[in-house]
């Protein structure tokens, strides 16, 4: 008998998926749209969204639709009762978002520090106070959290282990189990992943490519990173390490790297190593975004040196996207983090680097475009792995009305 | 109504896969026991094992198992109705192998020729003629054709087109729909395929390392491809094109390849290129496989500039292998074709520039070894891509008994 219940309960599962994602695509719509939609019959379709209705996921409209015979009413999103909650660190900060299950954004705060040198302790300390004042602001607005993810750039296993994030100099750090221990062991599932793999998820779930099902995200901060979405799915590799581009050795005789080898991609064509070679006058600890701002105004004022720099940086980085792209074959290479804010001046080096390095013809349909999300894809992608619990039909229990 | 069958066709084509699937790899087993392993419902189990033992998929046999209770009879595959058919075409020759629906092999040919100068159209002719005798050796046992698949050295896209084949020196040949009318449109499917991703997949089912949900296997002939297994999936990407690592760019300053850049990994590290730098007396178009054949025999006598020359390729090999390591952080890493045979020289110095290169910690578990399946991969691997269509649910129709 537990057999039949499993096997009752997946199915049920799948179908309230696939009712749920198709309403997310397609709200308004009626029952019988959904039931057109996706193949499911109309009896199941009406038990479902009456499930969905009593966990305030839907709700109907006063909004009917009239083709032929009766009028149907319309089905919407409901984000009254949940929302999700998406967090960075990274060498800039900190930063919270929060969603509510309609996809409505609740929250979007930006913190500074705490600084590598900071110590994980403190940097653990300092993720969990900003995460309970988001879960707090959430139930202040009548909501109940589905989960925290945190994205962290460096490598990140399939535990939560923070197994090496050099930008925040930190090694073998167990975030998931000791945030968990902060937020006093919540009822709510909190996960941590890499940076760049939640920023690629932001852009296949809300971004203007969303369409493809073959994109990559290159995070460009202190370190480089992709993450990539192939067959329309975030791919996570044997220990979950997929992505890993910022060692790749571009330069056998290029500049030490952070990781003790030379002329990794980070070296040459990372956002510190872009400004050291700009304004080396400057000071290293100045803040790295308005450095970048800066550099967009150079830019953008046609000075001359700078836009070398960047053509030479978009033609390095395009060594690594033909890699990228004769591996992987991606529709989209999307220029993410500070490098989105560049992409002016990068993305016609790499797509020149692009066609010339890549054997398929015309890069395999490979198209360069720069993030409109910028710095905060990581989080906004944060929020999208919380939220998919729902859409993997693992639903919340029935709240009292 | 038709929502509902299709509906309900769904599921019952889904736990069709399931539980032939779990046969496949618990054979001999009672209903019971896929049950139990499945989490389907013995109703269930017993009305999908009904319609596998018409279908001639699934048969009892004489033993039962009796642990408490009732003894169960226990039911193997039965591969005495169908057969799957896989074929290869390479600068080496024609390939094909038949397995039943068992996985009994059931043929296995191979025939030379014809040469990349032949010309694509005495090429496809060749290819019908044998895939006419092996379907017609199928029909002589008895069986029925579930597909004849082929693998080629080079872009394929989804439509089956070649797009880029530099070996066999074809561009844009519409090799799936030739073959069709070549074969006189048969009710199976025909498929084509790119020949290191169809070597990926026999690994992946039936190779030692099939546990494994993260395996790439390097196909070393003219050229060189990867093909990918990655979180269980075999990759394709946005046209189909995944793995192509051949022309990576190892040495800006190395030699011309066929593509007409330098340094590509192929020309650096191709067979044909390891065979120039060694006997460069020899004719070029003496039989790669006699010559290959006597690097080892070289090799295993240890005469040291046939050693030097696979410890330098090995590395040059290796630098590949790090970017895919970083990229896609695999589990291992799987040197097929004429690589297997190289592979005792050949794996410890990938070994050596992949923990030099990945930034993961021991190369994010990543372990490098040789295949066992040779030159027969490809061909293995499209017959399992043949076999699918049985586990993805589609059965063929019941045949009159």
């Amino acid at each position: 008998m537990t057999n039949q219940t499993a096997d009752h309960t997946d199915v049920r599962a799948a179908n309230l998926a696939v009712a749920l994602g198709f309403l997310r695509a397609n709200s308004p719509c009626s029952r019988a749209a959904i039931a057109a939609g996706t193949g499911l019959n109309k009896a199941t379709v009406t038990s479902i969204v009456g499930d969905l209705i009593d966990r305030r996921l839907v709700r109907e409209t006063q909004q009917t639709q009239n083709h032929v015979g009766r009028p149907a009413t319309l089905l919407v999103l409901d984000g009254s009762a949940y929302a999700a909650i998406g967090m960075e660190i990274s060498a800039r900060g900190l930063t919270a978002i929060a969603y509510d299950s309609a996809g409505g954004q609740l929250l979007r705060w930006h913190r500074t520090g705490p600084g590598a040198d900071a110590g994980p302790a403190k940097a653990v300390a300092a993720l969990a106070t900003l995460a309970r004042r988001a879960i707090a602001a959430v139930h202040a607005s009548g909501r109940d959290v589905l989960g925290v993810t945190v994205g962290v750039p460096g490598l990140v296993n399939r535990d939560g282990v923070v197994v090496l994030a050099a930008g925040l100099g930190w090694r073998d750090l167990e975030l998931r189990k000791d945030l968990v221990a902060a937020l006093g062991r919540p009822a709510f599932p909190v996960l941590v992943e890499n940076d760049a793999n939640l920023g690629a998820l932001a852009e296949h779930r809300y971004g203007p490519y969303a369409g493809s099902a073959n994109l990559i995200l290159l995070s460009g901060e202190t370190g480089v990173g992709a993450g990539v979405i192939c067959d329309g799915r975030p791919l996570r590799g044997n220990l979950g390490y997929v992505g890993e581009i910022g060692h790749l050795r571009i330069r056998a005789d290029g500049p030490l790297c952070g990781c003790g080898r030379h002329g990794c991609l980070e070296a040459v064509a990372g956002i510190p190593a872009i400004l050291a070679r700009l304004d080396a006058s400057e000071s290293p600890d100045t803040d790295p975004q308005a450095r970048t701002d800066e550099l967009v105004r150079r830019a953008e004022a046609g000075e001359t040196a700078t836009i070398d720099v960047l053509t030479e940086v978009g033609t390095l980085l395009g060594q690594s996207v033909c890699g990228l792209a004769n591996i992987l074959n991606p529709e989209f290479v999307i220029l993410g983090g500070s490098y989105a804010a560049l992409g002016r001046w990068l993305v016609p080096a790499v797509e020149k680097e692009l066609i010339d390095g890549t054997l398929a013809p015309e890069a395999g349909g490979c198209q360069v475009v720069a993030s409109t999300f910028g710095h905060d894809a990581t989080a906004i992608g944060a929020v999208a792995r919380s939220l998919d619990q729902l859409d993997s039909g693992r639903l919340p229990v029935v709240r009292p009305g």
